[in-house]
């Protein structure tokens, strides 16, 4: 019942979305990767074969799924050899079409998750977002996205985009602001490992309820001493500005 | 072995930590707050009485606990007739000496949390820092924060002030980003539920590594096209900004 899959790509989404598709009993039959480390390193986790050189693609696969930087899709699309099945990308931000001028089946399957080499992620309860230019191909990949995810959904490109700049929002903004953090307790010799359980809070308590309503601190209090003693303790202007910009933007969200 | 325990403040911090006391044992005497219906809240809920005039409060107590708007506290403090006891502020950014002006023994009990009246929290590994201007009243401190937490630490005020600074980005900036994030899914019709299972695993993330090697997304791979789109479908400049702003800063303390 597996499909057989090419990895064109072989990073941090490659390399957790081709796990999941292979411990779901589909065939990696290949992977690329312009860095031939990269893709022997994927490839060796799947059972498959690993090639740098796009000329050498297997051409009777079922799905040939495009994981890799957006800037570098057209470039790599461009030189791929004709081949059977359907040419899939799972960008956010791209329309299906970026595909379409090379072939006639194309599709999209976007897994709305962060994704690292070597943190192992649990796909059942991640959306996944498709898309596909004809209604054989959305079949087919619905099928494959429903191999490891209980949660697949149909979504328009139009729509995708905005999902896929929610998600910046959400987690890599977020983890950025984590980060600023632990550099400031860094300079203090305070271990990051305090802010653990504020964290975790700060990240259940929108299971449950509105980040709107959810929010607490200076910012939405408008405790103005407060926050003019925290940026003198900012150690550059960037990071003041930044300070003001997010809290201003606090307040005008507030309840 | 409980100790008598009078709140100054009826507000999120208070509720919470009026809770845990309470259930740790601790009587709960007296709650004040300006606003009389804001006060009788909580005192039903610890079996307290509630007051609006701080000539009323009972001074006998243990400890008194400031647990107000920092703008607030000051005020507040220079109304309060002399009492028996401690007096305990609970403010990340205020030094011990706000309070000791107007009192012999004072000191601080910081519970690094965000609190909403709504929501328990469970205090048992919540850390608390606490800090006095001499033992006996540190002892007494220390005793209180340990009925409800296992991780109590004495830190000085001028390393907790950046701990609250840090707290404000990891918590109350980090909030503001699932915010936007909502907001730019309400006006797609998307439900807010899609991101969960993403902000759930971006905060897990950092309980295991660094948020500086757990960042992923656009900017820090520099995918410039992406982010030139992304800020595009931003409503307003003040938001582009804000985009830019963050994704430099995420470029900036990439790895």
């Amino acid at each position: 019942m597996g499909q057989k899959v090419v990895f064109i790509g072989a990073g941090n989404l490659a390399t957790q979305l081709g796990k999941a598709l292979y411990t779901a009993g589909n065939e990696i039959v290949q992977v690329f990767s312009r860095n031939i480390d990269h893709a022997r390193q994927l490839a060796r986790q799947l059972e498959s074969s690993a090639i740098d050189d796009i000329r050498q693609i297997e051409l009777s696969a079922d799905c040939y799924i495009f994981a890799l930087k957006d800037d570098a899709l057209p470039a790599i699309a461009a030189q791929m050899p004709t081949t059977d099945g359907v040419w899939i990308h799972t960008a956010g931000s791209l329309p299906v079409s970026v595909l379409s001028e090379y072939k006639e089946d194309v599709g999209v399957l976007y897994p709305l998750q962060t994704f690292s080499k070597s943190r192992n992620v649990s796909f059942s309860d991640i959306p996944i977002f498709i898309e596909a230019n004809n209604s054989a191909t959305q079949q087919l990949i619905e099928s494959l996205a429903r191999s490891i995810s209980e949660e697949v959904h149909v979504l328009s490109g139009e729509k995708r985009k905005y999902l896929h700049l929610a998600a910046v929002f959400a987690c890599n903004f977020t983890n950025h602001f984590y980060t600023l953090a632990e550099e400031i307790l860094q300079k203090e010799h305070i271990p990051f490992d305090v802010l653990k359980p504020l964290i975790r809070e700060t990240a259940d308590k929108v299971m449950e309820r509105s980040p709107r309503e959810a929010q607490t601190g200076p910012a939405v209090r408008f405790d103005e001493k407060v926050m003019q003693r925290q940026v003198e303790l900012l150690s550059n202007d960037t990071l003041r500005k930044l300070y003001w910009m997010v809290s201003n933007s606090i307040h005008d969200h507030s309840l």
